[in-house]
């Protein structure tokens, strides 16, 4: 049995301050089901990621919540795991379909985080961290920047490197009519931001987001080959790592994305050079920089340079376009939203539907979705069908 | 493929005040593998029920957090729906194994409460309920008066009959070394604690509780048939229904219950004269009535008469007893660790193991929880093996 993605939706994604959570969760619902061409009847599950819900808007349940919101009344769970947990709400329901607990589910990734004053977001992104970097003030930015030092001083990797990835990232999302951001940046620009964490700047940061994307997923022969543009889910892995960098065996590489990658890799048995477009967690420049690296697409200490010449970069990649939907950092990062956004970017891509950013020849695609500095890793691997 | 459960364990439900999230967690998780003899490297897969850590707590991601903890560095997973997370965690590891994702997983239900002031527990947990319900001043107390309320003017159910399931539940408690009341009490004390919302007093009303549970589960037949004390997961079902009781057709049942409960016995190929054991969702003792006759134990209205001749109290039941672990109200409700005690004690009672709690002749049990005030739940039915 395999499971298929039949239908996908995003919202756009940004300071959405005149859209409840309830409107965006049933446009990207709605918008899949559509797209599916099915009707509501015929979903048998929910599968909700979310991560701030609780702490920022006072609200939990939300698989009861937003199955009720849609009308759905179907068994409904939330997932959380951070930023990743739009990835491991699609994977719990890969799981569901592949138990035969249900046949055709949704998967919602929602996250509302600009109607929040900017100092308590940043407080409650740290619920992602471990207690002692809680305690300790550390943030998000600042842990990011310890990985861009170490990279730094092992590889001689420099802020022009991380710029670099931030120029990528928002070119492609000047082709997203659902990016937060469509201007395009210069290096200048990314190194003339201010600084948050050295050595990361504003311009390294994906920034705060609102915004919900949906899948429709099957087991339904039907359904699936019915629908043309379907297309297979490959491979879905998952894997962890010590929640605080300070216990890490090496601050050089992911090693929740080295393993949950590998064993994608196994499942959807392909090898890195077989992927052609690939959506990472680009939460800071040099996540991408990494995130590159353990994926297997470049040797370790290797990304920088290939990204300097284009590697990675539509219409100029020779191996992988990486982030054609402009990534967090462009396209924009409402937590629980990310990992279902970067699926629905994959199947737009493998659909040949993309538009301006469409990368040619597609074949496969691979979506990498990570909670908070590395402590949970999610990797899907999509094929056409 | 079946699913069995080859380790459990509780710790003691109470004010725990001295001991961490991070101690109830190893005590559980190590307790219930050694129940099952297994080493953590067979553990593949950790699934996690917690409902408040990030509102009370501030830490979310619970799924690496505790993966690291225990040092089992597996994927993992937070599961969250209200007080039903840990049956909603028990149901997604059972969907995990069926799925083939995995062959032996662990499921942690855990919460710590009462570190945290009354005033930030009750607004806490009406992270569950509606918008509506919240933002009027609403509390679970008051919701489930509503629904205590309405059963009265339907089928005349009075408070002495309320105040049975109470003393009922606080007897089985004193039976039960891990319960947090091991007081029996009376009809007339409960009648004389202090009004809540009226209908229910004081001692109609479940407490705010820290503890945690464990199970093993797998799907590996030398594991499962090499131990004797082994267990059959049956059936395991989910339904929802409108977060807020407003929207609901009718308050006098709990129709996620009804249907969550009717798919669990199509699963098990039993109906509700088969249940020799129950563990269900007695948050206020108006639910425990609810339940009994929404899981088909007794007609709709017949449940309090039956309570009252000793119908489902132990060593004096003929059709069943329901929690003879003391249920919420005796035993305790440490939100997220809830649904996976009622499997636990259900367990003990299958391999005749529960001590002053043995129910005699136990060949057939189920577990019902709840999420807020209906929106969600879970049902599981074990055999013995």
């Amino acid at each position: 049995m395999s499971v298929a993605i039949i239908g996908v939706s995003t919202t756009k994604f940004g300071e959405l301050w005149g859209t409840s959570p309830r409107a965006l969760a049933r446009e990207a619902v709605f918008g899949a089901m559509k797209d599916a061409r099915i009707a509501p009847k015929e979903i048998q599950a929910l599968f909700v990621g979310n991560m701030l819900s609780g702490i920022l808007g006072g609200q939990e349940h939300l698989g009861a919540f937003f199955s009720e919101e849609l009308g759905l009344r179907v068994p409904a769970f939330r997932i959380e795991g951070a930023c990743a947990s739009g990835g491991l709400a699609l994977h719990s329901a890969v799981g569901s379909i592949l138990s035969g607990q249900h046949e055709t589910v949704v998967v919602l990734g929602i996250e509302k985080m600009t109607d929040h004053k900017p100092e308590d977001v940043a407080a409650a992104l740290m619920a992602a961290g471990s207690q002692e970097e809680r305690s300790s003030g550390a943030t998000f930015p600042g842990l990011y920047a310890f990985l861009a030092r170490a990279h730094m001083e092992a590889f001689g990797t420099t802020v022009q490197d991380l710029a670099v990835v931030a120029v990528k990232n928002h070119f492609h999302a000047s082709l997203n009519t659902n990016a937060q951001f469509r201007n395009t940046i210069t290096k200048e620009q990314v190194l003339a931001s201010s600084k948050i964490a050295d050595p990361l700047r504003l311009l390294d940061c994906s920034p705060v987001s609102d915004g919900a994307a949906a899948l429709i997923i099957t087991s339904n022969r039907r359904q699936a080959t019915g629908n043309r543009r379907s297309v297979t889910i490959a491979a879905s892995a998952v894997a962890t790592d010590t929640l605080g960098l300070a216990q890490r065996e090496s601050l050089l590489e992911l090693k929740a994305t080295k393993k949950s990658s590998k064993e994608a890799y196994r499942q959807a048995g392909v090898d890195p050079g077989d992927i052609d477009v690939a959506e990472v967690h680009d939460c800071f420049t040099i996540a991408e920089i990494l995130a590159i690296e353990d994926l297997g697409f470049a040797g370790k200490g290797k990304a920088a340079a290939e990204l300097e010449r284009g590697e990675y970069t539509l219409n100029k990649a020779k191996k992988l376009v990486v982030n054609p939907s402009g990534g967090l950092k462009g396209c924009g990062h409402p937590v629980g939203a990310t990992g279902v956004k970067q699926v629905v970017e994959l199947v737009e891509q493998l659909r040949m539907d993309a538009g301006d950013r469409q990368v040619i020849g597609v074949r496969v695609g691979l979506a990498h979705n990570v909670g908070g500095s590395g402590a949970t890793a999610v990797v899907h691997i999509l094929k056409r069908a």
